[in-house]
């Protein structure tokens, strides 16, 4: 690993988008590091650490330290989820919690250890993955998508705040199953139906580089068969 | 008081849009009952419970008995607000933590309390006060929009839960200051362009008698002199 | 009739919501009259000129006519409507054209004829009805859906320029098929589960009447049924 | 010229974004043709064809013959403009027709004569370029607002009826001033707050080779200074 090249960290570094984004990056010259929950069992060519986002200080610590080392980050990639469907009648206010501290506290704690570092470091992105149900709140979705809105909200406010300062805020809606192995297991999609890992951090990175004459702030993503 | 009448609830009935609510619905032949977080000084005619509604269990009860009391609401409106300004910086968890209470938490608790009764009961309306927040994510409103966004969702999901059972699920977006003692003293504006909450308290009274063939789900409501 | 009424013009007052627009404003004490493309067959008690609106030349004059009547309009409704649902590659340029013409242009014809002399009538409403083709292009809609986009682009930037003047510009979205004699023959859809016009009206009615503290822009309007 | 090539077409190919389109494509390997209403003086090492795209036959022929010629294209970029900024008292009906012709009738035109060669020749893309004023009416912008917006509702029908047959359909907000040669003496906007052409154009490049997993719909650009 070289302290001079340019640190990119993805909060929320699952199988899947999370992973995806590392290896597109690190392909790209990054010093790529994903916070995860809990380590994939088995080796990993990927540079994970285990944290829980929504401990606060020791998240902070740990985004703190690793700026210690690599410098400030030069694209940050919020990426939680925590995916509840069901009725509302059966969401308990704990359901609620859990989304909520999964998708919104993380993106506070995250954006709130690595906003001003950017800054000082002379710019960078924070990209937020959003989700279709960000833009409408389904039957069966309270609990998902009280929370996605809410990261709607703070990432519009972020970007409104931050953007002048040189820090290019994204928020993507994707709008659609992303294919992993979990998912192929749980939905019985045609894989050709669904959002490539790699095809959406393929974008992720041109977002990332936008020059600053041209930022998008909301993209959305489905594959070609998705109707909306 | 007469248990045959429409009982009408409000939560979230300090000085403002949730004590002209109470006035409204009760000139119109409704038992009306505001929930408050602190009773007003002085003495009032109007009927108001005090709970914090953020604490589940005390609030459920609360809300049980009054249904047990008085029959299943026809009316049901959510009217609470904790507006934090400030920079996303400045802003900490804590304020997070407790606009999402505030709002969301509470919404929450009071749609989970009331929503199966007034099925059970024939139908009624549930009407949630929204802000221009809750579109838009403004500069220093991190903490706020990310509730009131929070809120929108939830009460979208709600609407296409409880629609065809037959409740009325209306998200309101009130842009503009309300005119309240305590907003004139805030705020250096000319009443003459605050919003009237006895004003906006007939709109939910209309809202609320919308016949079911013709229901609204969102509403903007701001003074004229508004620009948007 | 009397020429210190209020007038109100509804600008497409076929059977349907025009005719129940007459009717809920003449029985609140207004002069209301209905332009139309075709006089309906047999008799009838509401006031409707026969006129072409998308003919600049001649509604304008029409219109002017009335004013010099009975003086400027309190009320004026724009509900004109031509459905075109066709796969693109089979909607001609001409679809486009009617589509656009019966819309919108009537809208500018109607709105340059009746806003200068509401503001020096001391104020007024605009109301335009929108549909769920508003917001949203669906397939086969190419046509309808672009004109329907127009008439709100065109009425929000009419709210912009004449509400401080004291013009309230409303733009509803009727999002269901409204309950006339000739949708019943068109659709097969149970008349319980379809938009009652005079239910509209009376929306209608109570928007036209709000007070300037309260102005509402936006408001859709759909049965409880209705999947949203 | 190589007719192995694919073969790119930018319907209004003015100085500015047009021919940075052409510009970019063409370095990519494509033969990309710009449509212009009028030929630029002077020379250029573009390949440009003069047409008044409003003119039905005339254009639907002159699309058909490069089709003849180059195949069915691969990429088809819609980015005629007119702009028209005043208030809406002085805004004739001749300024709607004319801001309705050039944007959304050439769409039309230039849409019913490519769609179906594309999916004949196995898929495309198909990039509408919106402005802010696609998803706003401002005061003074009834001709242009309404237009665009009429643009993006028949764009959005378009992607829902060509998506599943394999053309990419996308929608840009444009949000900001483009830095031409033209608006810098338009406008008394500091450069450095323009959006550049030829980033623009970039991110068109970018839509127009997304993977059939991750499509976008529609993106916004925006300088990082410009407010939204």
């Amino acid at each position: 690993m070289n302290n001079t090249q340019p640190f990119m960290l993805v909060a929320g570094a699952g199988a899947g988008l999370g992973q995806s984004l590392l290896r597109r990056f690190q392909a790209g010259g990054y010093t790529s590091i994903g916070l995860v929950r809990s380590l994939p069992e088995g080796k990993t060519d990927l540079e994970l650490r285990q944290v829980d986002l929504s401990h606060t200080e020791t998240a902070s610590a740990l985004i703190t330290e690793l700026i210690t080392t690599y410098g400030p980050p030069q694209v940050v990639v919020h990426n939680t989820a925590q995916l509840v469907i069901q009725p509302f009648a059966e969401t308990t206010l704990d359901d609620f919690e859990q989304c909520w501290q999964s998708m919104v506290k993380t993106a506070i704690v995250v954006a709130q250890s690595v906003l001003e570092p950017i800054v000082r470091g002379g710019g960078g992105a924070f990209i937020v993955s959003g989700a279709t149900a960000s833009l409408r709140g389904s039957a069966k979705f309270s609990a998902f998508a009280s929370a996605k809105f809410a990261l709607r909200g703070l990432t519009q406010s972020i970007a409104r705040e931050y953007q002048p300062a040189g820090i290019h805020v994204v928020h993507t809606i994707l709008d659609g199953i992303i294919d992993t192995e979990r998912s192929r297991l749980l939905h019985s999609l045609d894989p050709a139906k669904m959002l490539k890992p790699e095809d959406i951090a393929e974008v992720y990175w041109q977002l990332a580089h936008q020059p600053t004459s041209a930022w998008s702030h909301e993209i959305d993503l489905r594959p070609y068969t998705e109707s909306f």
